[in-house]
């Protein structure tokens, strides 16, 4: 599982069964905290299944989901690069399952070995992609082109349409994630069912063509639908 | 002054040298385009003077500003480590004067060198930070608070109060960098001009106080005033 990283991509093997030897898989239930904002980060994080919040939080108190990371995702490694220190805290939000590696491993892989250095530029010249494209669609997606987006990312290409499944975790979360209030999130979403011809009941969504979808969310972006090279 | 940058932190002489003597100045006139979106990538850029504009394009056509770069910072770096294609595209919105350097080279110094490699890395990783406070802000602060942390970031530290500048390019190009139309820009101003004691006539900025303008921009953020080490 950890060869088949991205952030492993290229290293040797036996560098890999060292992290492997090191790593612990955790049961994480719903709503607890893995680590919080500006604590020395001894471990990062593979997610295996689940969902797991991203979010820095406010003076006032206030959180800003800055992730969702899920399966197959890793998060935490970039406080090896940051005085060790995480930058954001993480929280379960579904009962999940991660695999976490010794951050002081990965230090001393990046400066030992090239190519360990090489492919963890690669990982975060892909997370910094995906990064500008938030702040792209925060500024050009309006509150309903947002959640469109949304939508298509959980829908699985070639799929026979319509397409149903149940959202991933809490409107309210999918709010957060989205960068609106839930009052916000809930007239946008009635907007989105109008314009377009999906439906969402409870948790389930429909959507009858995924092309018309497209059509109606990614005309305010840069990347034609679909983008799956997001991660 | 290429020794100076971050990127090349800890790499020795002789690649310094290398990359200078690749390295060549260029002058631009205010509206000039340095590269388009999709384009392959031949060199990087440091602003030596001046302010370009990082941008992309929606399929629509509308724009959105990703990134205002101005003297000492890097950019089109990343094409390397991305198929060498620029993820965004450039173009000087005042009289600017940049010193490009050839793409090729960085690459086989980040292959070749693993002190370059992870110069890039922490080079990356900061840009990744500063992206996340910006995905933050664009989450959880309102339209005057963003204008707020705006002008707080054009300020000297430590400078006699009331302090006063003039802002550093067109206000329409600040809505755009800040994710907002011109309507909701001239509003949020003018509000925050009632909620706080700054003026602003034309392009001329006075702050009485930055404590108190950093009182109603900074309480939105997890970062308290001064955050200069966004850079």
């Amino acid at each position: 599982m950890i060869k088949a990283l991205s952030l492993f991509q290229g290293v040797d093997d036996a560098t890999v069964s060292d992290f492997a030897h090191h790593s612990q898989v955790m049961d994480l239930p719903k709503g607890s905290t893995l680590f919080l904002q500006d604590e020395p980060a001894e471990w990062f994080y593979v997610v295996i299944s689940g969902w797991i919040k991203l979010f820095r939080e406010s003076l006032e108190g206030n959180e800003a989901v800055i992730d969702m990371a899920t399966t197959g995702h890793l998060f935490g490694e970039t406080a090896v690069l940051e005085d060790d220190t995480h930058s954001f805290g993480a929280a379960a939000v579904e009962q999940s399952r991660v695999l976490r590696l010794p951050s002081a491993l990965l230090k001393k892989a990046i400066k030992d070995d090239n190519k360990m250095a090489l492919a963890m530029l690669t990982s975060l010249s892909r997370h910094r992609k995906r990064q500008t494209r938030e702040i792209e669609s925060l500024t050009l997606q309006n509150a309903s082109q947002r959640i469109g987006c949304f939508l298509l990312r959980l829908c699985t290409l070639n799929s026979a349409e319509p397409i149903e499944f149940k959202l991933p975790y809490d409107k309210s979360l999918i709010a957060a994630r989205l960068g609106m209030k839930s009052e916000t999130f809930s007239r946008a979403l009635n907007k989105l069912r109008l314009e377009t011809d999906i439906t969402v009941k409870g948790s389930t969504v429909k959507i009858p063509c995924m092309e018309s979808l497209s059509h109606y969310a990614c005309s305010a972006c840069s990347n034609e639908f679909p983008c799956s090279d997001l991660y």
